[in-house]
C-alpha cells in the first residue's frame, strides 16, 4: 500500500489530512496516511504552549503563539469553504476572535472527519533520506513518550512544518551586555510582564505591529518601534515613538541611527523567521526566504527536484487556511494520480513564470490579487468548493483601510462571509478593552456576561 | 587512515584533542581527528552567548553560561595535570575565576597544542548511525556557514556534547498564565534583569544557589527559593527565604506547599538537565540521568552496546577538566589499541561493580572519594601525569566547610595547587564586592587597577 508521511500537524498539515479524508468520504481509494507532530496536541502555532526556547522533551518550541493574541485579519478571509465559522460555533461571531477561537475552529473541523487516530503526536521526525533503487523515503521519527526512535518507509513525504517557529535573531552591539531582557518574538508570552516597563521594538512587520499593540493595551510605560527601511504607515497612541534602526545598546540606553537614545527596560526582535528544515536531507531540503513565491516549488508545493516530496504553506502570507486547503487539495490529487505531472522543463518554466509576476507587485493590492489567482488556479484544478476570491480580496482591502484608519481599532469592526454570505455580528466588546482572551468570554452575549 | 569523530569542541572535546596530539607530540602515528562543534568558536558552556532558545542559525543555543559567573568550586580541584594555571597566567591568581578567567585557561592548552585547524566550527552534526557491514559510522552534519549538509564515515565516534544543555522544565499549575517572566535557569544572562525584583527560585542544587547568590549580589529585592526534598544548608542573607516546593501560581502570586505564599516577578526553574542526543539513531543513545555511575558506559567511557563509539564527561560531576582529560587520554589508547577490551559480560561486570559501591554513598565525601578513585584508575591506564589526588579531595572537603561557614564569602578564600604544590592568592576584592567580571579585572593587580 502506498504509504504518505505528514510532517506536521499544524494548519496545513490538518488540511491535508482532511484533503484526504473528504475523498475517502465520497469512496475514493485512498493511501495510507501518518502524520508526525512534535507536540502532544495539534493546531500548530494555535496551540498555546507557555514553554519557550525547549519544551518538556528538550526539542525547540514549535510555537511563536503569546496569551492575548487576536486574529490581526478578519476570519472572512481565511474561512475554509469546506466548514464555515457558523457550522462550528452554530452563530455568527465577531470577525477577529481570539487565538483559542480560531484553535476550536480548525480543530472542529477534523475532529468532525476523524482523523486524529493517523496523528503520532509528540514524535518529531529527526531525519528523512530519500533511496534511489526504491524511490522512496526512510523518513526516522523519536517517540518522546517511549523515548525511542524508529525508521520507516513512505512513499511521499509532505512537510507541513511551517515557518514561524526559528527565530531570525539579528546582532545589535551591546546586545550581549544589554542590563535588561532582550528576546525575539518567538519567545513573547505574557504583556503583562512588560506592564509599566519601557520596551524597544526592533522590526516593522506584522509581530512588531502587534505585539507593540499588545503591550500598549496591557499597560507598557512605553513603546519605542524602531524600523530598517520606513516607518510602520499607522498613527500610534502617544506613548509609542517610531525611530529608526538600533546602532548599539550601552547598558540599557539604546542608541538610534537619527543620533537619539532612549534608556529601556526590555527589547524584542521582531526580525522575522527562517525557513528551517534541520531534519531533511541535503537533497530535500528547500532554501528560500520568505516571500510570495519561493523558487523550486511548482505549483508552490511539488519540490522540483524530486517530485514524490511536497511543501505547504511555506509562501509569505495573506491567504492563510484556505490556501492550505487548496494546496492540501492539490497536493492530494498529485498523489493519488489524479493531476498531471509535467516534465522538469515545464515545471520550471510554470515557476518561473509565477516568480516573474512576483517580481512586478508593488503594492499589497498587487500582492493580495497575485495570491487570490495562485488559490484560484489551484482550487480550480480540483474538488475544493470554488468561493468567491474577489470577495475575499475586497475583505482584505477593507481590513487595510480600518487599519490606517485606526491601528487600535480596527478589530471593531465585521465583514460579510463569502462563505455563507452572511455579515458577521460587531463583537460585544471593542478590543482594547477585552481584557480577557478566552473562548469562553469571547462567545458569551455580552462583556462578562 | 582511521578516522576518528569527536561531537563538541567543549571542555571533554578539547581535552579529546589534546589527547591525541599529545601523543603525535611523541611521535604515535594517529588517526585523523575531526571534531564537529555547532558553535562559531571553542569552549562549550565557558563559551558565553547573550543569546537563548535558539541561535542565529535556528539551532538550540548550547550554552547554560550567564553573565558574572565565577567559578562555584575552587580552580585548584579542575586544574589540568599537563598544564598549570600558573603556566598560562605565568602568575599565581585567586582560586574562584570569573568565566572569562577559566574560558581563557583552557582555550590555552589547545591553543598551544595547535589542534584549532581539526575543528570545523558552526557544524552540527544532524544524525550519527551505524554500517554493519563496514563497521562505521555514517555521520551526518550541517555546514550552517555554507548552509550545506553532508554525511561522512568514520570508525570510531567521540561524543563530547555535554550535558548542560537541554533543560528539564517541570510545569506547576498557573505556569502557564503567569503574568511575569518565568524561564530555566538554561536561559537565565543578567542578574541586574532582576534587580528591585522579587524572585522565586524553583530548585535546591548548584543553579539554585549560585543564580540566587547573583541575583542577592546584583540588587534583587527578595529572593525565595522552594525545595522538594529538603532546604539548602545554609546561612542565606536576609532577604533569602527557602519555601516547600511551590504547589501552583495564580497571576503573579506562588503558593508553597506548607500554605503559604508570595507574590514574585519572576520565576526561574533551576531544575536540572537532561542527556539529549537528538543526533544519535537508536542503538546508538545513551539514557540516562544525571548521577555518578550511567549504566551501560564501560570505564564510564564505552559505550557498551558498540564499543566503537564513546562517550565523554556524561557522570555527574565533582571532578571536571581534570576527569574529562583522565577519560580523553584513556579514550584515546582504547582507539589506538594500546588497551585490552575485555569481552562484553566481563565489561558489564566491571560497570555493575562502580554502580554498585555508587549505590552505596552517602554523603558528599563520599561521592568526592568515588569520582577520585574513578578518575585515578583511568589515569593509572595512561600516559597522562598522575596528581596528588588525595591532595584534590582535602581541597573538596575545605571547600565545602567554606561554603557552609558563609555562602557568600567562600570565594573569598584560596587553596594549595596539587600540580604546582603553591598556593593561591587570596583575590584582591571580595567576591560580594566585584561587580566586574572581566578577565582583565581579575587579572589587575588590585581593585579597579
Amino acid at each position: 500500500m502506498t504509504r504518505v508521511a505528514v510532517i506536521g500537524a499544524g494548519p496545513s498539515g490538518m488540511a491535508q489530512l482532511r484533503a484526504f479524508q473528504s475523498a475517502a468520504q465520497r469512496g475514493v481509494a485512498i493511501p495510507e496516511i501518518v502524520c508526525f507532530e512534535k507536540c502532544a496536541d495539534w493546531g500548530g502555532l494555535w496551540n498555546y504552549t507557555w514553554r519557550t526556547g525547549l519544551d518538556e522533551h528538550g526539542e525547540p518550541v514549535h510555537g511563536s503563539m503569546y496569551r492575548y493574541l487576536w486574529s490581526n485579519g478578519p476570519k472572512e478571509c481565511l474561512e475554509f469553504a469546506d466548514y464555515s465559522f457558523d457550522e462550528h460555533f452554530g452563530k455568527g461571531i465577531g470577525s477577529y476572535p481570539p487565538r483559542a477561537v480560531l484553535w476550536d475552529y480548525i480543530k472542529g473541523r477534523v475532529e468532525k472527519a476523524k482523523v486524529r487516530p493517523w496523528v503520532r503526536f509528540s514524535t518529531p521526525v529527526r531525519m528523512v533520506t530519500f533511496d534511489e533503487a526504491s524511490q522512496q523515503f526512510d523518513l526516522t521519527w523519536h517517540d518522546l513518550e517511549k523515548d525511542v526512535m524508529g525508521t520507516e518507509r513512505f512513499d511521499h513525504v509532505v512537510v507541513a512544518s511551517g515557518h514561524f517557529s526559528t527565530p531570525n535573531v539579528p546582532f545589535f552591539p551591546g546586545l550581549d551586555t544589554f542590563n535588561g531582557r532582550v528576546l525575539h518574538a518567538h519567545d513573547f508570552r505574557d504583556a503583562l510582564e512588560f506592564k509599566g516597563k519601557d520596551l524597544l521594538i526592533i522590526g516593522r512587520s506584522y509581530s512588531a505591529e502587534d505585539i507593540g499593540s499588545q503591550c500598549w493595551k496591557y499597560g507598557a510605560r512605553s513603546i519605542t518601534s524602531s524600523y530598517r527601511s520606513r516607518p510602520m504607515g499607522f498613527h500610534f497612541p502617544d506613548n509609542w515613538e517610531q525611530k529608526p534602526l538600533l546602532t548599539h545598546v550601552v547598558n540599557k540606553t539604546a542608541h538610534f541611527k537619527d543620533g537619539t537614545s532612549k534608556e529601556v527596560d526590555a527589547i524584542i526582535l521582531c526580525t522575522g523567521y527562517k525557513h528551517h528544515f534541520p531534519f531533511l536531507s541535503e537533497p530535500l531540503r528547500l532554501k528560500t526566504d520568505n516571500r510570495l513565491w519561493p523558487l523550486d516549488l511548482y505549483k508552490g508545493v511539488v519540490w522540483q527536484k524530486n517530485p514524490r516530496l511536497f511543501y505547504l504553506g511555506m509562501q509569505d502570507q495573506f491567504f492563510t487556511f484556505n490556501m492550505f486547503d487548496a494546496q492540501a487539495w492539490w497536493v492530494r490529487d498529485q498523489i493519488l494520480g489524479r493531476l498531471p505531472l509535467p516534465d522538469f522543463a515545464a515545471r520550471e518554466d510554470d515557476c518561473l513564470s509565477w516568480r516573474a509576476r512576483e517580481e512586478t507587485l508593488t503594492d499589497d493590492e498587487s500582492m493580495i490579487r497575485f495570491q487570490a489567482d495562485y488559490v484560484k488556479a489551484l482550487i480550480e484544478a480540483t474538488d475544493y468548493p470554488m468561493f468567491d476570491l474577489e470577495g475575499v480580496v475586497q475583505t482584505f482591502l477593507e481590513w487595510e483601510h480600518h487599519k490606517h484608519e485606526n491601528v487600535m481599532t480596527f478589530r471593531d469592526h465585521a465583514y460579510r462571509s463569502v462563505m455563507t454570505g452572511k455579515m458577521s455580528p460587531l463583537h460585544h466588546t471593542p478590543w482594547k478593552d477585552a481584557l480577557d482572551d478566552s473562548l469562553e468570554a469571547y462567545l458569551a452575549e455580552g462583556p462578562g456576561a
